[in-house]
């Protein structure tokens, strides 16, 4: 019966879709199953829908069968659990071929992008049409969806840095198979669809992200004007007793507005699984990391104890006065503040060897660390913070182009809690990670990502060597015990991974009871996404 | 039935509040039918209770005694229904006790506070305790509920201006009965409850704005840090023919960040209600406004075509950078343009008179426009706005103190659309509404405020004698020709009148059509707010 049933969606689905695009072979469905967390999902079928009409047909066929969907974007939400469904026997609905760009409005900076459109697409669009806009590229990578990412709720550095925030109106296939449009989208000629994020009456986009209510099929996202003037700031400070003034300081900035969008304030060890691969040799196959080679590396690569950086842009007037007053909010609290803006780094680029003698800094080095933060900020996609996740895979190095750290089976778990940006706030959150990290064998490699003025969201990757049974394990077991120790400790992950929605979401908690009354509301069969941040 | 059933609720109701804050007396009722539209309920009880738990008995015995119940949290919902409920016979809840300033974080610049707290007395406590923070006062008045705004997503100028957007965590007291906690509040000891907006899992609050979802009883608000430097700009336009370049010129200035928060165009009209009465007898008793009037009268006051308004604040060195851009960016395009700090602002006060005539300026008529908003940006609630509504009450003029347009009959309906920020947009717009005002005998004062860097919410108030049923009956017809005529043309209120909600929400839509789904789901049997932002 079970399998009659699907059988019969799946001939329905090659109907609408195709057989070309209806995948249902062995090799494909492993493809969709490439994962950096140890879970692993049983999928029956992909399809691969290439029109809102194609997924309505789909969404019909899927609740006349009782078959459910499980939609992606592009399927790279690495080390949350990629293109796999959150429960097993969901049908993979990849949208990466609706990748229209359907509108981009140069004078009020925003794009309309369908799911497919990936953060490389659209800035080879605006560099192809020569549009003065930016995007916020988040750190997943040129093949990572736009609207994959918000959905989730991603951020990246720089202007418009929290991507939810830059949303603005959707289109929804819901599970009864209608076509909702959120904001103001609903009201036929809306001027505002694309500029007002709240529309009239209850604000439901919200509903949509982190949830199974409904497949987004486009969206609007708001862009940056490339500004007058823009510098990249860069600080170190190379002891650890620096960074509870550098917390006060640069809570203080942030709200003075002197930088755009997120900074980031990243950990030596953060900057060094960006720069290479687990010293195994070194460390004569023993984990994880010991302080004197993490010190000497980082001395090799003068990396600091604490590494920031973040955008400042406007008026040549603006971006003068912003880096007078970060250089005064700074005094005596870090050890070197940088401002690299494209003169500067043209400069370095040419003259790399001569700097270096003359700064006594690794030029070199130095600009592959600022250049890629760099680029990001001014809306270059880059895979550089992707290559972290081989840092413990022994059998390759990162690619030179092409990242795909699930394919290429690396082992990556992402724990991301949100933490004040208090001192107190991160050194009881450190005082808590700390050692789990170390008794499981791992590295605390943190960055804190100042996603507005009040908090810092913690991204923590767990890094393992996915080949090895025993790290698989043990990789298991520290997330799991981050996780406990952390929640019971106020520190609330902003974003989960397969391995624990079901568990997070089946507590006992009127919140979660809500979810579920309005998922039953909406998907009364339960056809879209079931087990995706609900039970 | 009916009867028998309203007659034990309001027993059951006298239980939980108890004698003294249960109204059933008509004098007590007509106080909460006080209203500035031609809008007129049958409000059967009032209740005022005092803790979450009276909250929840109370809607226990509703949902009990099938009694739909309407909470407000001061009713100074004035031009959109004032206190009154959407629909006839609901009880009003009037949360005005429950007046908790539950927490004010200075570090993380936040406020945690009941629907009972208004403008004023978070403002007091802010003195009071020497706490360096602003909160952003809307228009409504010191006695407006902070919450009540909020839900209304509604907004002021400068810093935190759009009050949804600064608004971090509710707690709601659903129609089951249950509280919701939303955004990570519902995790035990969670430490980002006000700090991080979205929470983890769909973000809920969306919900509980322009709604009838549930009764929030607390929110977190973020409020401003004292900025070491404040200025407010003003710029005038004394020609029609300059507010194309002007908005192009705004746009692009609130792009590049120098101004904190949204930013205030005033047409001239608008600057003259709020300065006065209409002059029936120059004017013979005659309606419109006649040009030559109006333009006599602003002549006399020094008010332009069009009067801009924005905060620019952080270091010094930021400060005069900001000045610098706007200065450069608006050369040519406006005809005056004036900074005003605290050290100007005194010297204005100081020597109104040897001003006046160094300047060339009315400086004691020019303090009074000036001052109001100045000290609203920095957080100072103010009545000037409010001032408005007694424009055509031929009764009386606005008291010294405690104004209050409901109880003194004035004639207001604000109709407030979103338009795009461009000169097509607004010119379009212009172009449909200011036939229509003229028309049924109004003026068009409008205010164009820049919630964000791409659209305009043009607050736009009808101003009748409502002691006059024919102007009552004119007021109305133009109410619903702007509305008819806008939407047509794609311009879209944000917010609506009680008068238009059952007919905005009936039309043949799926976004009311799931806003009913959702209702159904938390409501099945419609006992909170009916009728509000709902069929």
């Amino acid at each position: 019966m079970q399998v009659g049933r699907f059988e019969a969606a799946v001939t329905a689905f090659r109907q609408i879709v195709g057989e070309e695009h209806t995948l249902t072979d062995v090799a494909a469905l492993q493809r969709y199953g490439w994962c950096t967390i140890p879970v692993q999902r049983n999928i029956p079928a992909v399809l691969r829908p290439s029109t809102l009409e194609e997924v309505q047909q789909i969404i019909h066929v899927a609740s006349t069968h009782h078959v459910p969907v499980y939609p992606i974007s592009t399927g790279n939400n690495w080390g949350y659990g990629s293109a796999q469904p959150a429960h097993d026997r969901s049908v993979v609905v990849d949208l990466g071929r609706m990748n229209r760009i359907i509108e981009v409005n140069t004078e009020l900076a925003y794009a309309v992008v369908e799911p497919g459109v990936t953060q490389s697409q659209l800035y080879d669009h605006l560099q192809q049409h020569r549009i003065p806009l930016w995007l916020n590229p988040t750190g997943a990578g040129p093949s990572c969806s736009i609207v994959g990412n918000t959905l989730e709720r991603g951020f990246g550095i720089g202007p418009n840095g929290d991507h939810f925030l830059a949303q603005c109106g959707m289109e929804v296939v819901l599970p009864s198979g209608e076509i909702l449009q959120t904001g103001f989208g609903h009201f036929p000629g809306a001027k505002a669809t694309y500029l007002y994020k709240w529309g009239v009456g209850p604000y439901l986009d919200g509903l949509f992200t982190q949830s199974s209510f409904g497949v987004v099929t486009k969206m609007g996202v708001w862009l940056t004007p490339v500004p007058a003037y823009f510098e990249a700031c860069y600080l170190t400070c190379n002891s650890e007793e620096q960074l509870g003034p550098l917390i006060d300081a640069v809570r203080q900035l942030l709200f003075t507005g002197v930088f755009q969008g997120p900074v980031n304030l990243l950990h030596r060890n953060r900057v060094l699984i960006m720069l290479g691969q687990y010293p195994w040799e070194e460390m004569a196959g023993q984990t994880p990391l010991s302080e004197s080679t993490a010190a000497r590396l980082a001395a090799r690569k003068k990396i600091g104890a604490w590494n920031g950086v973040g955008a400042i842009c406007g008026s040549r007037a603006q971006v003068r006065a912003a880096r007078q007053t970060i250089r005064q909010a700074l005094k005596g609290k870090v050890d070197r503040l940088t401002f690299l803006s494209d003169g500067r780094l043209r400069l370095l680029r040419r003259y790399p060897k001569a700097l270096s003698v003359l700064s006594g800094m690794n030029v070199p080095d130095l600009l592959r660390t600022l250049e890629s933060a760099y680029g990001m900020m001014k809306g270059i996609p880059s895979e550089i913070a992707l290559s972290l996740s081989y840092w413990r895979n022994r059998r390759m190095a990162p690619p030179a182009a092409d990242i795909n750290p699930a394919r290429d089976n690396c082992g990556l778990m992402w724990f991301a809690p949100i933490i004040p940006m208090t001192r107190d706030g991160v050194f009881a959150f450190r005082g808590i990670i700390e050692p789990i990290l170390a008794k499981h064998g791992f590295e605390a490699c943190i960055t804190l990502t100042a996603v507005n003025e009040r908090c810092f969201d913690c991204t923590l990757p767990i890094l393992y060597d996915k080949d090895d049974p025993n790290e698989v394990q043990k990789a298991r077991a520290c997330y799991a015990e981050l996780h406990d120790s952390c929640g019971r400790a106020g520190y609330i992950p902003y974003r989960l991974g397969l391995q624990s929605m079901t568990e997070e979401t089946s507590r006992d908690d009127v919140f979660w009871a809500v979810v579920q009354k309005l998922k039953a509301a909406l998907d009364p069969q339960g056809i879209v996404s079931p087990g995706r941040y609900a039970r």
